[in-house]
């Protein structure tokens, strides 16, 4: 199997944009072949790709293709017609804030032209530099966040923050791939991730592709392998960093930062500065996505439960900032972030 | 569907065991016919029947199997054969002391006949007695711990420790039941307990069918669960509480009473004196099992994850003791259970 192919799970040919779809992975490989908003919107909300960065990036092709479907418009209509579809692609899912941050870049690029071609142009070359930025950000993180890592170092992630989930490397993802090259890194705990199983289909599959050395646990185990295995650092990735350093990310994220500070492990959370949102205050102001009970209460087609109970369903959750003891931006680290640090590190 | 049917999980007609097999439940309601030992320590292995309890009870009548298949030998090789069974059976699983419990109580049974006619009638109604007093304890712990929640409360629960998991109404869920029938529960919550889903697959089935308002979790949601619903108490079954009360339980338990103290709400830990183990002076001594990764790797047949990855897989973690806030028996209620006051309860 080709070991780059997760660097390239968001591909990119003008016009058309090329997503490996990770809800059949790690059993079949293919790709979606998206040319239309509405099949970008599609693909973010039903999950061909996730991860914050990498519906960012989607989202920002995405305002190409509309920009491409209009070339034959005359301004202004054209300029409406992608005003409305960046206004649609914003609908795609809510608590990641790099959908957002990425669709206004694309709004701020679009309104300093008058032609639907010279929009065009710069659109495709914005959403490329969203890409390249993220890559670019993945590595500063890896390096950033690995020389916090001690040398026979064992790490805990959650959900998947790799390769799938971003431009490059990943978040999380990136900082254990570069403190294992370094030699730090003697294995890997993955929670499986409940319900979509992120952690088994497609972290498993990411490290395993360069034979670094992974364990599967189910989530609820995650207190019982933080201490069995002597666990030194969980190392997540996020969907949306509140002004204070309120983090949402994958459920589960909670109970995993409360366990490792009551068990005395450290918690590392990566994300690059386009998951900062400094215009939400605190986490009670993020707001998290659901998704319906059927995810639970049934494997595939088969029902596990009884039909006279539902699930509640919540896909993301918010660690406080107090249990983070580390966060790894591209610009910098913040031991025990806040909201001083970081609207520090938002200026600098 | 008849009610009564999670009452009567284990059925004893001599000398013939009915045990509702769990691992097919909620979908396919059979039974297995058990008329030897190597059926029943087959049936315990393979959680057919489940709960620790409920295997207690299962070997119990095992032990009357193995009596009656000696019933033609004479003293002291029936007694020998039916020793050698008692052995055998305390293999079945390590993590659940009342299998311990229960088979030296039916071992002290036997040595006090010379005669197998006679040794076999008596097991047997030692084996009933078993049976009956767990029936009972689970009446006075249900009577017990529900006096200790209030009005309008919502509860989390983890892993059946219900009608299906012992001889009576449950633990863990003797409690609830007792509590909803005084109307003093708003809803329940239901961790889906990963791998084998005993939340989502029994719990959620026993509730429902005594129309007790309860919705699953995942297992990694229980501490966004325990802020967004305001939940009062968690409350959980034991596979075996050491003689300082730490208590091993379903593996997720211990990231449970983590997040349940943290986050400033109740923790109460139901069991009957059959699973106090005083010759085990701490968690650190009690044995845990460990299953094959397969049940985390695969879903079914289907495998979820790469080939190349394992899972660490626990059946059970520890909870230390100071994270327990409740400790309901049938011989009374501990509060912050500690060696002094354990060893109290079990004298008087």
């Amino acid at each position: 199997m080709d070991k780059s192919l997760p660097n390239r799970a968001i591909q990119w040919q003008p016009y058309t944009l090329r997503l490996l779809d990770q809800r059949s992975l790690p059993g079949c490989i293919q790709f979606s072949t998206i040319t239309t908003v509405q099949a970008a919107h599609a693909a973010i909300q039903t999950m061909v790709v996730r991860g914050a960065p990498a519906i960012g990036i989607t989202a920002a092709y995405a305002v190409v293709l509309s920009a491409y479907a209009q070339q034959d418009t005359a301004w202004p209509a054209a300029c409406a017609a992608i005003e409305q579809d960046i206004v649609y692609l914003a609908t795609a899912r809510p608590t990641a804030v790099n959908l957002d941050w990425a669709l206004t870049r694309m709004r701020n690029c679009l309104h300093q032209h008058n032609h639907v071609t010279q929009a065009l142009d710069a659109l495709q070359r914005e959403a490329v530099a969203i890409h390249d930025e993220d890559v670019a950000a993945n590595a500063k993180m890896a390096e950033l966040g690995s020389a916090y890592i001690a040398q026979h170092s064992r790490v805990m992630t959650h959900c998947n923050a790799g390769a799938l989930a971003t431009g490059g490397i990943g978040t999380a993802l990136g900082v254990i791939r570069q403190a294992h090259s370094q030699g730090k890194i003697e294995y890997v705990l993955a929670n499986e991730t409940r319900p979509w199983l992120q952690g088994a289909r497609l972290t498993a599959w990411e490290l395993a592709q360069e034979q670094i050395d992974v364990q599967l646990v189910c989530d609820s185990a995650a207190a019982a392998a933080l201490q069995a295995h002597a666990v030194d650092w969980v190392i997540v990735g996020a969907d949306r960093v509140a002004a204070n350093g309120d983090a949402a990310n994958k459920i589960g994220t909670l109970s995993l930062a409360i366990i490792t500070r009551h068990l005395g492990k450290k918690f590392m959370l990566v994300a690059p500065v386009s998951s900062i949102d400094a215009n939400t205050p605190d986490g009670a102001h993020i707001q998290i996505e659901h998704r319906p009970g059927r995810e639970v209460t049934h494997i595939g087609d088969q029902h596990v439960s009884t039909p006279e109970v539902d699930a509640w369903n919540p896909v993301f959750d918010v660690t406080p900032a107090q249990l983070i003891d580390l966060l790894v931006t591209e610009k910098g680290v913040i031991e025990q972030p806040d909201k001083t640090k970081i609207a520090a590190l938002l200026e600098s």
